[in-house]
This record gives C-alpha cells, sequence and structure tokens, in this order.
C-alpha cells in the first residue's frame, strides 16, 4: 500500500509570467483526487520570482534537480523551452513551441498540447464546421499552435494575418513546409477584409479582448453570420468579439475548452493515465462561474 | 473552497544522501491528509544526482524558486545548510546544524527539531529518568543534538565520548561556553569505561548499530541493569545496544521516538498546525513492522 502510494506522488509546476491566477492548479489536482493520485501542481512565476525569460532553462534544471515529474510552460517562455530539452515531440518541434515538459528516466522530453487543446475543443464545439477557407489573426505562438491544428484538421486554405507583417511570413513559410504552399498564406492586418470576405471561419489568437487587452482583434462590421468565429482568449470566457458574433448568427467557440483539452492531454503525458476531459471541463466551468460571481476573472 | 484548497498547498522535500527508502514521506503526508492538508514530500538525494555537499546551498535557492514551503534537511548537509538559511533559530545556532529550514515571506529560517524530538522522546519514554550523571557516546551533529537537549532537560554532569578525542573537546568547549564547564566534559574513548561507572545514563549517537554499521558502540560488560539506555539509530529499532540492556534489565528508549517528534516538530514549523504526534508515532510503527515483514528495515 506504501508503494503504491509513493508511486502515485506527481509533482508537477507551471513556469510562466503573470500566472498566479491560472486555473491550472485546481484543474490538475481536482482530476488527480478524483483519481486517488497524490499531485501537486505548483505555480512558478518568473516575475514574482524577479527572473529573466532566460532563467527558464534553469528552472527546467532545478525542476529535474527536486524530483518534478514535469512542467508546463506558458508565455513568454514556451520558446525558450524548446532549447533547454533533451527531446522533443516532432509536433512541439514543428510548432517551435513547448508547453509540456515530462521527465522520463532522466531524459526531458518537450511537448506541445497547445494544438491538440485547439483540435479536440474544435471537434467539440464546432462539429461539421467547414474548413475550406479559414483565417486566422495572430502568428505568435498560440498562433502557430492553432495553425498547426487547423491544418491538421484538414483546412484547404489558411491566411495567417498579424500586425507585424513580417512575423506573419516566417510562421506561413514554416507551414508551407510542413503542409503544402498551396495552402497556406498571410501577411500584415491590411489583408483582413479581402480574406474575411471569403472565408468560412476566423480564429483570434491574439491577445486583444482579455482581460488587460480590451478591444477587438479585427472591425466587428467583417462579421458575417455564415462565419464561424473561435476565440482562444478565454478570460473572460465570451470576449466582445465573441458575444458580437453569437448575436449576429454566427457559431461560436471559446476558449475555455482549448484550456480544458491542452489540460488533459498534459495530464495524460505526467499521470501516465487517462484523464476524464469531459469532467475537467465541467469543474472548469464551475471555477470560472465562481470567479465570475467573486467579481470577474 | 478553491481559497482553502490553494491555501493548504504545502510542498516539502527532504535533502540529503542515501534517502531513498526515508519514511518522512508517509510519516508527513499521512498526517497531512488527515488533517486535509495538500502536502506533498519529496526526496532529493544528492547520491542520486550526483551532487557534492556543496551543492546544499543550490539545492535550497532551487526549492525556494520552484515553491517548496520548507525543507528537512539530513546528513551530510546539515552543517553546511547552516551557512545558506537568512536567519537561524537559537538553537539551530546553538547546535551548529539546521535539520529543517522554512521558507516564510521570501526569507529562509534555519531550525534544529532533532534536539527537540530527543527531548520530547525521552520525557515520554524514560520518564522520571534521572540525569544526574549521563554518557554521551559520539560527537557528530547526532551527538550536539543530543547534548544540548540532554543538558536542556537538566542534566547536572554531562561525558561526551568520541573516537575522535578532538572531536568531542570541541564540542565540550561549545557545550560549556552555553551551559556552563561544571556541567560537561569528555574526550577519547579511553574515558568510557571510568565515567560509565558513575553514570545514570547512556546515550549512543554513533552510527554504530545501524544496518550497515554493524556492532556495538562500547563493550556490553560495562551496562549495569541501573544504567538507562539510550539509542538514537532506528534502523533496526531494536540494536544490539538496546537488546542487551533490555535482557540486563536497564530501562531503554529506541530512536524511533526522537525521528517522530524532530518530525511532528518539523511538521508543525512547515504546516503552521499542530500534528498528532502520537497519531504519527503509531502510523511509524505500522510502517516498521511492514518494513521488517518484507525483509529487514
Amino acid at each position: 500500500m506504501e508503494a503504491a502510494h509513493l508511486a502515485g506522488r506527481i509533482l508537477i509546476g507551471l513556469v510562466g509570467a503573470g500566472i498566479r491566477t491560472s486555473l491550472s492548479p485546481p484543474l490538475h489536482e481536482r482530476e488527480a483526487d478524483l483519481q486517488g493520485l497524490r499531485y501537486l501542481y505548483q505555480v512558478i512565476d518568473i516575475d514574482e520570482l524577479g527572473l529573466p525569460v532566460g532563467a527558464t532553462g534553469d528552472l527546467l534544471v532545478a525542476a529535474r534537480r527536486l524530483g518534478f515529474r514535469g512542467l508546463n510552460i506558458t508565455h513568454p517562455c514556451k520558446q525558450v523551452a524548446l532549447g533547454h530539452v533533451d527531446e522533443l515531440s516532432p509536433d512541439a518541434a514543428a510548432i517551435g513551441a513547448v508547453n509540456t515538459v515530462v521527465w522520463s528516466g532522466g531524459v526531458s522530453i518537450g511537448y506541445n498540447t497547445d494544438w491538440s487543446g485547439f483540435t479536440q475543443s474544435f471537434e467539440r464545439g464546432l462539429p461539421g464546421a467547414s474548413l475550406e477557407n479559414v483565417v486566422l489573426l495572430g502568428a505568435g505562438g498560440a498562433g502557430a499552435a492553432v495553425a498547426h491544428a487547423v491544418l491538421w484538421l484538414g483546412a484547404e486554405r489558411l491566411t495567417v494575418v498579424d500586425a507585424d507583417a513580417r512575423r506573419a511570413a516566417a510562421l506561413v513559410d514554416a507551414l508551407a513546409a510542413r503542409f503544402g504552399a498551396d495552402r497556406v498564406g498571410g501577411g500584415g492586418r491590411e489583408l483582413t477584409e479581402a480574406c474575411l470576405g471569403e472565408a468560412d471561419g476566423l480564429v483570434n489568437a491574439t491577445p486583444v479582448g482579455m482581460t488587460g487587452h480590451p478591444g477587438v482583434p479585427l472591425p466587428l462590421g467583417l462579421l458575417r453570420p455564415e462565419l464561424w468565429v473561435a476565440d482562444i482568449v478565454y478570460r473572460p470566457l465570451e470576449t466582445e468579439l465573441l458575444l458580437h458574433a453569437r448575436r449576429l448568427g454566427c457559431r461560436t467557440l471559446g476558449g475555455g475548452e482549448m484550456v480544458v483539452f491542452q489540460a488533459a492531454e498534459a495530464f495524460r503525458l505526467f499521470a501516465g493515465v487517462a484523464p476524464d476531459a469531459e469532467r475537467m471541463l465541467r469543474h472548469f466551468r464551475s471555477l470560472t462561474t465562481v470567479d465570475a460571481g467573486a467579481g470577474g476573472a
């Protein structure tokens, strides 16, 4: 009995900036409790610690020494983490970002569960939605994961738009190499209007609309009821973009499910057992409802 | 409810060498479970990590960054740890060893719960035993803690014996400065026979008798039924010294209680709530009984 108890000791951390109020600890820990695992999920905030992003590698070394089973990595450390693991999953290498690190036999392996989180969220929340022509706003780390997911799901045409046209072009080049140049294009924000006219769906992968970044990531007049609209922002769960799209009659998908499914996949990698993702989703909703009731997420 | 859940997240580690089979994790975690705390006790073995004793300071920095609430420190890191904490309890400073580190508001405080563990164990296991004249075998880290405890308990005369007469003399000097030169003396092993003839009690604080260090720490012919005999070795719980003393009719005290009471005091420092020490003692006994049944501790 003690042996089983010891085997079930799972120490996990989240490395990033401004993450003190992350919902990942209760999300992981509640699921672990229900599975009878001794699981502790620790928040390691580089801002609070006064550490630069470049300290991510040192934190990985420290976590290994102190017996962490794994780490989640979030903004702004995902790209740096890529260079500090022993092995990479093909997805993480392709996306160029690591959001999950697992130690196995002393070797660290970097994964990316953001893209699979979006994939599962999309399949669950927008079943049957057309992927003929999709516009993606934002070519940063989240955008790279979403682009990978949308193309993996079968999008025939993806247009990547970013305020920084060079960043968009770099992501387009990387995607073209993997999925074919005929399936991807993109550039600066001036493309938005023309591309959206022919699009079936729109994904916002910019931070605009999240708490602290008010506003909308494109002129709302460009939306049409025929468009499906997804937002990866999850604080708040319903952004101004989603609210407007829903009122217009668009099918919509919020960012909450992506958060939950990326967490569920990370949990599976950490614990070696499958979580109940629907149960985690219900828990996530209860947590965000409590947050809202307590004065906003 | 979530807030309470988060507040109850307590991450602790044990830093030392050859500690993979330590009973501290189940001892702390079981008590925490019964108190409704989310508590994880991690083993950080410098031998397994291939780190020198001098890395203790780095491990303390790493543990603070990764959000450890505290650490227990054991052989051979207790003296080194002393130099890597921000503040010291008076006891730890006097004994010259830290076995417990707690972070509070970013500041690390070093404590020694070995001496109080011995104190409580002695009061519980040998009530009324005379402290007029006590002989202590072993002037290392454990000996320093036991000497502090015995004098704090009121010993009128303590003789410290060590194979290394200079080490004994150094401890005697330190004790004399705190408790008075008339109460302490000591030197090499040649003193044992003469001193023991007049003694009321004997404490073994050498490793002799523990698993891997077979034998007895003094000639057994020197024991008398009137002596009480305490051993801080706890693997096995009954050493050859204790077995012989008990058969001779001596009152005896094993090392298990000291382990449990030092753990209980550390738990109180870590968790900020009092543990049920008697419950921890029962749990310790069940763990050691299981160990024995499974082929020795």
